[in-house]
């Protein structure tokens, strides 16, 4: 079936049954001209980011599954990285008329998981046509007690992120090689053809071992990098909101996300190469790809890790990659040798890669 | 200029510089991972709407400064419509690289003189390229010591709206007999067809009483029809929150929009067609137009009134067009005649008309 016979009424009405959730914040949610909900705490942080086919995703490339969980994933980042607690998001979906219902229901899965796993409530949105592919932006509204800026980081403050980098963008270069869709949910979902767009045929369901022994790969390798690019999960900054002086979550890369950090302090950074965390993964693939693993690392982005600063008599649970200097901002490779950098990374509009 | 030769980060700069504003409530403005603001009053309202390019706009016959106004207003009407007060705005732009630099000033001169007619503040949002068109999304968050539902109306209450119907739906479609945009900002802007796409060439600057004679219509009569479709104002509820009991604002056609209401409070309605407001600019361009200006009025949509509903003894300011029943949703014609009505209007991924 297709979403020209089902209408955007009908549409509207399953979302409201599906997300409906009581919540003693909620006053009015999903169906009337904006979402009611009574302030508490402090702060409220709101965040709003797109998806959008053709820019951020190929859907050739992702299930709509993954996407449904991914356009939650990184507004959700957005509000960690600012030290706050998500509570609600809105999601505005324009697609083409001719998209296969089963395409929007498995999207709405994605979201549905994404929206468990971060315990947080949909309150709103607006649907539409699209005379083009599919595109999505989330808002989402959290609160906090506090608040960490980008520009909070002081000379001697040591910089930390919350996890390794590169696999998402090793993840993205391999789903280039394979060239279709790889399911990481569980189950593996029906194929679907029939009734519209978005269909996922049977002969992309065929297993990948043919391709991956082609590459060199096993699945146990991939599936991780996949995952990490295909349905990313933000990292919530519990444990680091008290000791943190400034956050960014790395979403465009570990050296244009540093660079922005930097310019809001007004500060400079030491970033030791060899204290990059990369998974065994990454550096197992990135040399079948013949790609450097610390380039991915340091500017592949969508890593949705956290990039944190504090003070260096504080203890911190996550992974120590440098510090805080005065102005100037360079790399210490191995050898101990210092080399400037500048803010690689995506810029949409222009190629920069 | 194209955006390609700017990119996204100068663009960024930009909109920061253009949209400082001191706010006691701001606490962090646009450039973190989110926005920060206090919270106050008793009820947050928060409303997101998108405007796509090819769906809800055709940039043959809008002006970017149009564009960038209109969005904020369909946003802002959302709040009004639930009896709040707008304060800060979210923006989501997606643009393809080529449009030209001038088409972004325009479209951000636009939402300033919105945001400024408002009073709202713009405190954070996303930029993206797009493969295709221009795609707008906007979120809006608002306050109210009250909220007011599309669930509240009884059995009696009377049913009131704001402003004239079917300005809109004519407008849009003289446009489409005129075929190009009109320009109703002023001082009207000079042309611009170098560097990138979205440009106005002189040819489309000349003046349209040519076009326009040709019609039979003259510009005073054309002028408020085609500025209610390319720059509607949103209508602010102040004066009937304290008696309202239901509302909407008009988007999608009074008869549709009306339904809603009726779903939600589950009532029935009697509209009187003698009531409902029509402007004499209306009635004149629909004939030469050869359209019924009461079916314009019924179900155009893109009015942007509020629609609402008060107990009859409250002495309300506003148009009367009928009242709340038990449960038959029916219009009387001029001679007294009860016809039964549907929702007609517009529905998304259906081509309901």
């Amino acid at each position: 079936m297709k979403l020209s016979q089902i209408g955007e009424l009908f549409l509207l009405e399953e979302i409201r049954k599906n997300f409906k959730k009581k919540s003693k914040h909620v006053v009015v949610g999903i169906g009337d001209d904006a979402a009611v909900v009574r302030p508490h705490d402090k702060y409220l942080l709101i965040t709003t980011d797109m998806i959008i086919e053709g820019v951020h995703f190929d859907s050739n490339f992702i299930t709509p599954y993954q996407l449904g969980f991914k356009v939650v994933s990184v507004n959700i980042s957005d509000i960690y990285a600012m030290g706050g607690k998500p509570f609600y998001l809105l999601l505005n979906i324009a697609m083409n008329k001719n998209t296969a219902k089963k395409f929007i229901d498995r999207l709405f899965d994605g979201i549905k998981d994404a929206i468990r796993l971060y315990d947080t409530t949909l309150i709103g949105g607006d649907l539409s046509a699209s005379n083009v592919g599919t595109s999505l932006s989330a808002t989402v509204i959290g609160y906090g007690e506090k608040y960490i800026k980008r520009s909070g980081a002081s000379r001697g403050d040591k910089i930390y992120v919350t996890g390794n980098l590169g696999d998402s963008a090793c993840g993205l270069a391999l789903l280039k090689k394979i060239k279709r869709p790889v399911f990481l949910e569980k189950p593996p979902l029906p194929p679907f053809n029939k009734g519209g767009q978005g269909g996922i045929t049977k002969s992309k369901l065929q297993p990948l071992n043919s391709k991956l022994s082609e590459l060199g790969l096993s699945w146990k390798t991939v599936e991780p990098l996949l995952r990490r690019h295909l349905m990313p999960e933000a990292r919530n900054p519990k444990k680091f909101i008290k000791n943190a002086t400034s956050m960014i979550d790395i979403s465009d890369g570990l050296l244009i996300d540093l660079s922005r950090l930097c310019n809001e302090s007004k500060v400079g950074a030491r970033v030791y190469i060899n204290n990059i965390p990369q998974s065994p993964e990454l550096k197992k693939a990135a040399s079948f790809l013949g790609i450097s693993p610390i380039k991915l690392a340091l500017s592949g982005g969508e890593d949705y890790e956290l990039l944190f600063t504090a003070p260096p008599q504080k203890k911190v649970k996550a992974i120590y990659i440098g510090e805080i200097t005065e102005s100037d901002r360079v790399i210490v490779d191995s050898s101990g040798k210092e080399k400037p950098f500048s803010a690689e990374g995506y810029q949409h509009f222009i190629n920069t890669k």
